[in-house]
């Protein structure tokens, strides 16, 4: 008697972050979900974000409502990266128009202490019941991602207590208290890896680490203060049947680090061409993007335009999922965005890279 | 009779800024003259910042206060990068915590056609006052550093009417009104070249782009769209006997372009180490910076190796400004900033590379 062999994924996403072949590029747009669809604003003048994120009936309606005006392949859950701290009892607000407040920003060990290890279906039982609304809700084929907010940029925010342009209090921090950060990134590796495997046990086709203020490091300093506990989190996954998405903002130069850290995936912004970013990545990862989102704002065939010189770089090479560079901007026109999805699901390659063509990695 | 030779700039921030031989690698800090000091900040509880760029005395006075605390190669004069568009009547101010908010913003072309050339004398004369009793005051090897923001970032102010950390607007009209966007460049080129013009013949010893933004370009948009406009301010300089600096934050991708745009200096944020920098940029070229501003708010001995390690990336070259990455931040401990200026005073490197041993441009 032999085992039968695993079958191969049929959704487009799910194949594509595989690196199988696919007739066309998969697409989905970080924070589709939100307040660029008019159904979503009418839920938050009842409910804030975190109230929303606490119910996992609405939480999971807020991730469905792209997907049912969109033919949208993934899914991506709607939260927020600090929803797990808010689930050990750090005491924040997520402010309108600001973003995160802590209210007692972490600077040394008693602060690093009182971070405690996260039990997801107790700490966060709203957001990993969501995921099974939705992976239940929605078809087969169409994925469901999960996310965290990366190692340093939560630790950002937990040093800063609020968003910040310079990172001067966190950048003080890590190199002027080597222990006290060692020690808090350490704390923010357990937690993210708990919550992440905890998306995967609920039924997520993919994991997304989003190192969003990544960009703002030093090469020196990503590498001696920030890379091995990014590598850590991935390392912590690695065993999990799921691919790996590491995305940050503003870091061309890290993508020579950030391609060797673990993940299967990685996420580029806008602002280097996507073929170059991928020749630097190695073809024997995928990529996602790269859609400048500020480009949605422009007339919608300058926007068509742009989706597909993104599509011509990627060249249809196996690995490549459509995405923004960043998140979705909140006045973006709805009728760009089903443009671009439009743009995507009709497009067909001139030439196609095969495997078989990809240079050896 | 032959004419006699031009003689040889003596001060170091001029020798490195033309790579010729120093004997220790000059340093000045952007931003080193405002908040962090408490006698600039005594002045500001008097005055706007509007208000004392209009007044030339006050004006030189802050412009020399580090002067006088620090023994610093280059003072920069103490302004704003839209110093010139209120000398041509943009009704604009600068709003505290917030920066230049601009009354009616610019997106079409009776907007860019409001936009008169400037006559530096008469609309920005005590700019033009303030650097001519700046160099009159200074030890004549000391430099006096004049700067323009560069006609992407100054149109991005324009066309958003307040600081933006996305460009939606920015980008929408650039892509989608080509004919709004290359006339609202070639004003601003105009303009910016003018007054950099009016700076040298008031007697600055170097110009600086400030090219603060442009980091938010994809490769392709600043070929396209930025790229021909910062050319030609450079061209429209090149004949002054002036070095020229451009700098910009977060755009390792642009460097490629940025070395070939006419600068003779590419100033350096902190995201990239300074010897592979400028091993993009080229030797025939000299660089300026790149300590993170954000690490200044480490402890002392921490600052000080950092500063260090920037100097033995430098390793002695001929062409290489110590500064920061970007502008001094507020709340930067003063003892710090001192410490800094010691290191780099009293640093040798401990091998020199000279113009010999460079590689051939």
């Amino acid at each position: 008697m032999t085992v039968p062999p695993k079958p191969e994924p049929t959704g487009l996403f799910e194949r594509a972050t595989r690196r199988l072949p696919v007739e066309r590029t998969p697409v989905w747009f970080m924070r589709q979900a939100g307040r660029t669809l008019p159904e979503y604003r009418k839920l938050r003048e009842r409910w804030t974000l975190l109230q929303m994120c606490a119910d996992p009936a609405l939480c999971a309606e807020v991730t469905l409502q792209p997907m049912r005006r969109m033919p949208l392949d993934a899914a991506v859950m709607f939260g927020d990266i600090m929803l797990p701290l808010v689930g050990i009892g750090v005491d924040l607000d997520i402010v309108e128009g600001v973003g995160p407040v802590i209210a007692h920003p972490i600077r040394d060990l008693a602060g690093v202490a009182a971070l405690r290890d996260l039990e997801p279906e107790a700490d966060v039982p709203a957001a990993i019941e969501a995921v099974r609304l939705v992976r239940a809700a929605l078809e087969p084929e169409r994925a469901v991602l999960g996310f965290a907010g990366a190692p340093f940029t939560l630790a950002a925010y937990l040093v800063e207590g609020r968003p910040t342009r310079d990172f001067a209090k966190t950048k003080a921090l890590m190199l002027g208290a080597p222990d006290v950060w060692a020690a808090l990134m350490e704390r923010l590796v357990a937690i993210v890896v708990r919550f992440m495997r905890a998306n995967a046990q609920a039924g997520v086709s993919a994991l997304q680490l989003f190192d969003s203020w990544v960009g703002a490091l030093s090469v020196t300093d990503y590498d001696r203060h920030v890379r091995p506990w990014t590598q850590q989190v991935f390392a912590g996954l690695r065993d999990l049947d799921v691919p790996l998405v590491h995305f940050g903002t503003g870091c061309s130069h890290l993508l020579d680090q950030m391609k060797d850290d673990g993940a299967h995936i990685i996420g580029l912004d806008w602002r280097t061409p996507l073929d170059e970013a991928w020749a630097r990545v190695g073809h024997d990862k995928g990529v996602q993007g790269n859609l400048d989102p500020a480009a949605l704002s422009a007339p919608a065939d300058v926007v068509a335009a742009a989706a597909r010189e993104v599509l011509d770089r990627a060249a249809g090479r196996p690995g490549h999922v459509f995405n923004l560079g960043h998140g979705m901007l909140p006045h973006t026109p709805l009728a760009n965005i089903e443009r671009v999805v439009e743009v995507v699901q009709t497009y067909r390659p001139s030439t196609v890279v095969t495997d078989a063509m990809a240079p050896a990695a």
